[in-house]
């Protein structure tokens, strides 16, 4: 059923600039013509499929492993999706991608690889502030590890380029594939 | 960022025909020139999304939960799910119908009402036969029980009407929304 679906997950820190790229490149593919994709960021994946899940590190992974049946599921149907997720622990991504492989279904790692100073001066919503605190435990970059990935299809930088910049970056890899 | 898109929910015994229907009516929307629904069915939600659930009510009520939660999220972006669960439990799906109305999608629930005996003579899956055997436990309408919708937004009957009857019945109803 696909017709070249694929899903194309964002992993980084929090504040890296995840959601705001996938945002940006949900955009482009439509103004380039192609259909639209679902966007499962970490927020709204978090306050209702997740809702009953916490921050500890198996609760992390099966929050990863959801999403990501969710996009395979999706795919399989032909719905490309892109995922912005912190997803710190690398066996759990390449789970979601061995799953997508298995089926025969695209997956795309874009590693959003801002510097953790970078992060922690932007913390759009204070979690960097909250964990320094003290108010907020179990956060990844404050404590908790964050696994980069050894192998990402694309490593996007996005305190070096402008978001036009990196969607040119994403689309041009894409178009490769 | 919805235009108008829902949730169509199925539910029904196993072998009521939910499936089969909704699939007959993703096929008639887009044959209508409607964006192409995001099919969540049993099966694939059961070896994907929900591979860590059994089929305890606990299990059940919180399968129906996270298929709800996806098919709100997408909805939230313009995407209608069609959704073919045996979702025995009324206040799981109620919790459903809740979340989406909270949200101000609109939630149709349609009750796929085969009664016990056609189920058990199609049985597709042999879940009947197995159930019968001893060898299939927890199984809803075979010991397990099914709590059919009070207040359905629609009753079809696949042992009375044909496919294609149902398919004009639903969208008749829906137009009327």
């Amino acid at each position: 059923m696909s017709q070249g679906a694929l899903t194309i997950w964002f992993t980084g820190l929090p504040g890296a600039g995840k959601t705001t790229t996938a945002l940006a490149l949900a955009k482009a593919i439509k103004e380039q013509g192609g259909s639209t994709p679902l966007l499962l960021d970490g927020d709204h994946v978090r306050s209702g499929l997740s809702s009953d899940l916490g921050f500890s590190a198996t609760d992390r992974a099966e929050q990863v492993r959801r999403a990501g049946e969710v996009a395979l599921l999706a795919a399989q149907q032909g719905f490309t999706s892109l995922v912005s997720l912190v997803s710190p622990n690398a066996d759990a991504r390449d789970a979601v991608r061995r799953r997508h492989l298995d089926h025969g279904i695209g997956f795309v790692e874009i590693f959003v690889a801002t510097p953790i100073e970078v992060c922690t001066a932007r913390d759009p919503k204070k979690l960097y502030a909250q964990a320094k605190a003290g108010t907020l435990k179990l956060m990844t970059g404050a404590g908790d590890p964050y696994e980069s990935p050894e192998n990402p299809d694309l490593i996007i930088e996005t305190h070096l380029m402008s978001t036009d910049e990196i969607i040119e970056q994403i689309l041009a890899a894409l178009a490769q594939r």
